[in-house]
């Protein structure tokens, strides 16, 4: 099957997910260095903040890598239609022009991103489970069915003339996932069990000590909740966690409650597993115009925004109004959801607005009403004992969650490597070693353009944000003397400051009396003559304001 | 003792801490409606983030409301020492200038935060403990010890012509606090002998449903994680939570280790606990320029920046290097803290920084190695027992902790309200009931300016961070004719949009057609010409980038 000669290569290389949470990219190659034939898994995206990303809408891998190699790249595999694996498909696509596989559920995500951005069905290719393999080059590579928080998930069975490696894709150890595939230990060890060179594995909940829960425990907790509760029921969850939304539904149906889902992502989710067939038995839901005439008493909402998200149906409703539906005391709002750390304020926000209108919130304190998506310690080791990789590369997670699991694969004897973004790992030999570093970043959409993260775009906004900002203009005549006085405004900074004078005037006295002593050399140069009037003003505000702001220092030169 | 008429009234209102966790300030006024003498309970601050408050230094309450009645203000009570209870006290003080009162330790931080704005020792006067009793108008107030994380913490025992009335503090039940008063039950109860009409009460940890645990319970896990550790050991937690820096020393020098505190707060601190005399047996401390000649194995550094704050120690150790110490494989550092929510991704970005350098973090996922300084439901329920109050009004929480302590006194049969910030409540009567709505926000401390959250300063700064800058600039000259073409210069925006095409280009050309269009009732009136200029810029940039920018147009005119 093999023509590999002992120059060929088998890389792995991954350009987001390794060292964060997020954006998840990854590559793996085979071939002679730098001639490899490339095949890409996943494109996801990640979510700005206001510390790092002011004003940015989506945060992407940097794919700068794979554009230069464009005509290398057989295929982009998509193993499940999580954001932060699917999510950059459509905004990337064009750029690295490949086909995109995955599974029918995941196509059918897909296939709604590229329509977002205007591109046509065909990109992308829905393919069978494994036993089925497709190949790609040098590589053919299998979709294993394996359980985790949306259905039809997929870890990749990649044959290589340099032997078989294994992609775990997001998993956990659930053999009653309520919807999709429950994890088919027996399946994983045939796949393994003529040797496994390589197990690229999730590390998400390294550091959760036990065994992982199944997502079916949660039904009779949920159904005692909903059959107890006397007024409205509203549940948030991530709504691609289609099971969730089934085991609510059906304990709200068996409470006499009608179910109204609210959210486009919520009724996108759900029209996608009940059109590809992963999804059935859900009970019949109501619009929201229909649900404002149902009593309290005998409602569910099942709503998107459980990460707090401003704009989302929880945000709207602990706000006030959304859909003609309002909350009131007696009301019962559950967050069937973890928080996502950094997340925190969001979801703080919302639980104190439905405070105020006496709703009461139930959260996952006691872990009652969720469950996590990704293995656990324990579950990770199984995996490890499944798979009985030779080598383990630890993925999906931040450095200290790659750290922490590579030191369980190295306790075992499994060669095992810490690789962050950017590093590419060679896996032709006995062991992991690191063969180039390249050079990786972030991507930002910001309205219709994407930007690099180090551009400086974003740094002059953080730099307004936490400045403020003086304009200067000033307009010079045809003999390079100033015409009148020069002109300030400022935005984002107090109007006065040191004894009430106004930071304005002080400013524009200042920067005339410096103006009236500059000579030729400064009042000729505009350069120059931005840079000594940028000074003065940063000077005179931080004496008044105790604030060095942005100055941006506009001249105009009649002549 | 009083010559209370019937229209006498005994109230209470929060300024801050109430609706929120955070920037504690509590006002207890005695007399007629609106002749009242007031006392002030704590003048606490609050910290900014990016989403609300980018380049914002500290956020205070609005005390317009006492401004406003300076000539009826008797003094001005601190209860402890934490930032968000007398942090604002240096800041506010001239706005208020009524005599300030605390306990040894907290009025020596008071003072130091007076001294740290140019103010005098004298503002600040020391008082005994409870049984002493100092008289403040209509008041008179004895400050009674209570166990917190930080020494010499206090609640309030006030006698009011109304009757007695307690305000716990912050507080939680703790034997054994390792440094400063122990819980003293006897004196509390001693305190409510004779009837308490209300407590007001901390509510932080009302959803904790487990007893607390004492702080001395930390002391053999630190000892054992000291023993074991092989290399370095850096241990991080609240500089003012002297006890944890004592027990964690301790621990230190019991396994052969020298103790070298790092960070400014964390050096002040124990300054004053040992001056104050609340701090004893504290081990030897070494500088660190000693402390890098200190084999690894031998050395522990206390160091601030447990909430991950970016210019602390620990960010600049997990950073590189700090005071000529670095980290590195095999060295240990201990989170002896918990995240503030709203800080996780600071701390998680200092864990990943850590694990990058080999560094073991643990953290306190166990509950090993830190205890919270609250009280958790069943010690708060202790403390309703104790105090036995005719009415309860919940503090200290964010709205969703006052309403859920409320029900927990209502439970009861105390009468109870949930009173955020500007709820003036009546406890005259038999049960709390609210008598005015007072005005009251919060007060931002930017650069050496205190303005206020609704001036629109920091909302301008934010949407500068999120849409970016286009200033516009045009010169007319004395016919109200444009003089040449407007001129754009963009800030925090991209600099190519569809196409390719220069934004600052388009947008030029854009406003140049505009203007050749514009009639004479545009062109002579700036407020119009502006208005249609930003207007034309949004449009633009909208179509080119997918983004409407702030706008600034500077017209000046030749006259």
């Amino acid at each position: 099957m093999s023509s590999a000669k002992s120059t060929n290569r088998l890389i792995y290389l991954p350009l987001g997910g390794a060292g964060e949470i997020g954006m998840n990219a990854y590559v793996y190659g085979y071939g002679e260095p730098d001639k490899e034939r490339l095949i890409v898994v996943d494109l996801g995206v990640t979510f700005p903040d206001m510390d790092t990303s002011p004003g940015v809408d989506l945060i992407m891998p940097d794919v700068a890598w794979l554009e230069a190699r464009k005509d290398r790249i057989e295929a982009i595999l998509i193993t499940h239609a999580h954001e932060d694996h699917v999510g950059g498909v459509g905004h990337l696509w064009e750029r690295l022009g490949a086909p995109v596989y995955a599974r029918e559920f995941t196509a059918h995500i897909a296939r709604l991103k590229m329509a977002d951005v205007g591109l046509p069905d065909g990109t992308v290719h829905t393919v069978a489970a494994w036993p089925h393999m497709s190949t790609f080059g040098p590589f053919k590579v299998g979709f294993i069915p394996v359980s985790h928080s949306i259905p039809e998930s997929a870890g990749l069975v990649i044959d290589t003339p340099a032997g078989r490696v294994i992609h775990s894709g997001d998993f956990k150890i659930d053999h009653t996932p309520v919807v999709g595939d429950p994890f088919d230990q027996a399946l994983w060890a045939e796949a393994a069990k003529d040797g496994v060179r390589a197990l690229m594995c999730d590390s998400t909940n390294v550091f959760s000590p036990a065994p992982g829960r199944s997502e079916a425990t949660l039904a009779e907790p949920i159904e005692e909740l909903l059959k107890n509760a006397t007024g409205m029921v509203v549940a948030t969850t991530f709504a691609s966690n289609i099971a969730r939304l089934k085991t609510i539904a059906t304990a709200a149906e068996k409470a006499g409650r009608s179910v109204c889902l609210l959210g486009r992502a919520m009724r996108r989710m759900v029209e996608a597993g009940l059109e590809t067939g992963v999804l059935d038995g859900f009970p019949k839901t109501i619009l929201a115009e229909d649900a404002v005439d149902v009593p309290r008493q005998n409602l569910l909402l099942l709503v998107t925004g459980s990460q707090g998200e401003r704009r989302a149906a929880s945000a709207q409703l602990a706000n006030g109004k959304y859909m003609g539906l309002t909350l009131k005391e007696g009301d019962t709002f559950l967050f069937s959801s973890k928080t996502i750390p950094g997340n925190e304020r969001g979801v703080i926000r919302i639980m104190n607005q439905l405070s105020e209108k006496g709703v009461d919130v139930i959260d996952d304190r006691g872990g009652l009403y969720h469950v996590s998506g990704h293995a656990n310690r324990p579950d990770l080791e199984k995996m490890h004992d499944i798979v009985k990789p030779k080598m383990l590369v630890p993925m999906h997670g931040e450095h200290r969650h790659l750290r922490e699991h590579a030191k369980l694969g190295e306790a075992k004897g499994i060669g095992s490597i810490v690789a962050v973004n950017g590093m590419m790992i060679d896996l032709t030999s006995n062991y992991p070693h690191v063969a180039e570093y390249v050079e990786t970043g972030r991507t930002y959409l910001d309205g219709s353009v994407q930007i690099g993260a180090l551009d400086g775009i974003v740094r002059d906004r953080i730099r307004m944000a936490l400045n403020g900002l003086v304009v200067v203009t000033l307009i010079m005549d045809e003999n390079d003397e100033p015409l009148g006085e020069p002109w300030c405004e400022i935005q984002g900074l107090p109007e006065t400051g040191r004894n009430n004078a106004a930071l304005v005037e002080v400013l524009e006295g200042e920067l005339n009396q410096f103006l009236m002593r500059a000579d030729d050399k400064i009042l000729t140069d505009d350069d120059k003559l931005e840079k000594e009037l940028s000074q003065v003003a940063r000077r005179v505000a931080q004496s008044e304001i105790g604030k060095k702001p942005e100055v941006m220092v506009v001249i105009s030169r009649l002549s």
